[in-house]
């Protein structure tokens, strides 16, 4: 058995890339998808892909759409997602994400420093499990093989 | 015909009267239902229902889960979600039941300042319709009537 | 029984008008519901709640956003869809709406002149009930109530 | 991962082949289906399974039952649908399958050239990414894999 | 609470008046709906909306679709589905319609003639309830509401 | 607003009662339905349907789908269950129609002595609030009204 | 590409082989499965599982629940499912599993001689595809590769 | 063709090895999957990915999160599930497990002694098969292949 597990939230960090090598390591068979992570690109892809638009909110609507596309496709061939909150930052978009795969069914880990446990204590509580870190996230996938 | 509608986000300011008051002038067939306003009741419901708890965090879990309960069960009933944003707060909950209103495909019209076009760009992206007033989303409101 | 039927397609004839008279001739419990008829309103509904816009483009958007949400919360209360196709315009709006409809398992009745029956098939082939005329369609209503 | 898009709409022009070529060449993992492009095949279908029908009529309810059957087995295996509407013909089936694209919440790729934009501005604003051109097409599933 | 039971199946023997009218001696809150039971009125009514057919089979073609549009409707009005098999006639339909009913999560009686055992084993085994008389099926329905 | 409330498990003690009657006392717009409480009428009313069985595994299995076609109908039309599991009997029914109320995604409240905690973890981690006692559950309803 | 078909009804001829046959020859990308086609063995299976049973409808019970799980399993693995009507029998399995396949949304393909137009036109109407012999199927599976 | 099967409840005998073993001598083309069976390390996976608990209770809730995010993912990804009674044990989410994959519309099989036939009823009513051992659930496992 093969996982998809989709990798939401904070791009600011290289988490993905601790978690991916942690696995590697391991030799659990999970793929991991996600968001763009390259933040200007992400910000830039409406104008990439539709050229220059006439001002910031166009350009914004425009990358917006894409990269809701991107999201909405790859977390549908995931088997599991896993979200992580930063420290700073509104991330309004990984709530927003993480409410989309409770929705959908998707068993759901959190990741979030203990300093904002009061504002996610309702996200939290939907969430499968709630942890700190990324090694605990890591033990969460290890025991599902085991 | 008569609606539903579920008023999602910011408990801080008396947006939700300001709505039912003028749907209520235009005499519009339309029931509000939305979260507890109360801060402090919805903080401290989890310690009204079961009692005092062993730290802030079990106070917290046991109000999420109430509260939570009592979100899932409003907006399941209810035929519209309003969102609305302020300027202050974290508001995950505000993009949580937003993301779930989508999910369980209510429409939804968000409600935010333009100061915060960028960071919720993706939801507002999603959202049916995004205003930046009480006064506009009522305006919406009135048009499903006309 | 009571029924909600929603009325898609053409605006510019009177089609509504004459089926509901009807309706209400034969005193049959249904309540009709559908898109704004005013295409002017149609139109410059974004306007009307956004306020002005930058260009053509940007008005066309503001106006559909929230026509869509019109139609999404009253298809969604509807027992029943009737979309009519007229001799003129590119409709592909009634097309989408009649599609929505099947997709949410709404029963789907098609109104078409006799010479539209060609690039209709593949619609036709999926409503439940495909007529040319307004009081064919009645008949059908009429029917369930027997 | 592998992707399967679903390519609705115009079957006079050769955007198919202009597409598939060029993710080839990119070397992207898609693999493409869609309706049958041979204009006449399409047309006679039910003939060429049924045998001679009794009139026009008949010939064409035969056929578009087959074409159905095609397009809703196809597009239940895709990931994702592009629908492109060109200048010419009624186009109701691209409006229709794109419709039912939404509803199946697969994400859906609008192209549609500029002159068609405010007929579509309803469809458009329910897709996920609108554009112009092939190649902008292009662009958006090059993105899902980078 | 009130109930919507819809009554599929055989439509030449008055079960569906004894059912009725016992509910009512018992004023259970029951609303019935059903099928044409004019078999006549349901052979013929593709003809009466839509005039005289080329053959027989147009004619069943535009009968059965105005027939299966009422089924559906009523059908998901419905909380409970009743469908009854007699010693006489294909009674596919019957069997369509008990089948759609558990595909709908509605809860379904099957009132069969003891004889009738063996052919519909399957379809017993798939029904809530199976029992052999309209008083054993009003026995249910009462218990519903003790 | 008014709410169905479906009440699940223990038959033996009058917990039905004493909700319903605070219920009243507070004047909340509450239905409450829920199975059979009469023990011996909910193991015999496969015999009082359809007479005498073979032997007492028949008579089981002919009482058991009627009382599972009750609690499907019920809990359908129900807004939110609430399951109660006493110290007496193996109770799994109540295990049973707690999870199919999760997976209808119906709210569910749980009712258990402390002593239970334990065997009843990873089903009270599922239910939206897991409570102690009958005036806790009430203090949650009345919560969802203010 | 590759497509499960679910074949349905008729196990008293060799409509099976005939088509599976065909589609080797024609290299068709295409897993058969079905109901057992062995009758003897269909019937005695609840026997052969749970042993000897204490009356002939208990031994029909204990056979339909395992071929009902076997054709729910098969069923729902697969893209499409053919349902053959032959001259002879009840065959109301075939019925309810036709309309199963068209609950869960699965493309149908009806055969049925022209001799059983009548009793099946409204089963029929809600088929994708009906035809008359199993070459004709043949090509409809064969168009969907072209 | 090949299946995957969830192995629900009773961990405290070898049931998962022997039907493994004799799947594996009929060469039956079948992926097992079910919950920790290591009891020890159930009830401390909370402990073990988030540290040390407050109390018993803390323990037990970090623990249950864990297990239902493991089962929530392996049963979505199974075609089958087998449900085991002991004897012994509450096995409540045994009870809450089978209840689940019936709701998910998973095919059910359970496995119980005779002894528990009454207070298993209802749960016995509602899954596809019941039977007594392990061998009968295997020779139901073959049958699917025949």
């Amino acid at each position: 058995m093969k996982l998809t597990v989709y990798l939401a939230g904070e791009i600011h960090t290289a988490w993905r890339e601790e978690l991916t090598d942690k696995v590697r390591t391991l030799d659990l068979p999970i793929d991991f998808v996600g968001p763009m992570t390259d933040h200007d690109k992400s910000d830039n892809i409406g104008e990439i892909v539709l050229g220059e638009q006439v001002d910031a909110i166009a350009k914004d609507e425009a990358a917006s759409q894409i990269n809701n596309l991107r999201t909405q496709l790859l977390m549908k061939k995931s088997d599991l997602v896993i979200a992580l909150f930063g420290e700073k930052y509104k991330q309004w978009n990984t709530a927003m994400d993480a409410s989309a795969a409770i929705s959908l069914q998707k068993p759901l880990i959190l990741i979030r420093p203990q300093a904002l446990h009061h504002p996610l204590k309702e996200l939290s509580n939907k969430a499968n499990v709630t942890v700190e870190t990324v090694n605990q996230a890591l033990k969460v996938l290890a025991y599902v093989f085991e």
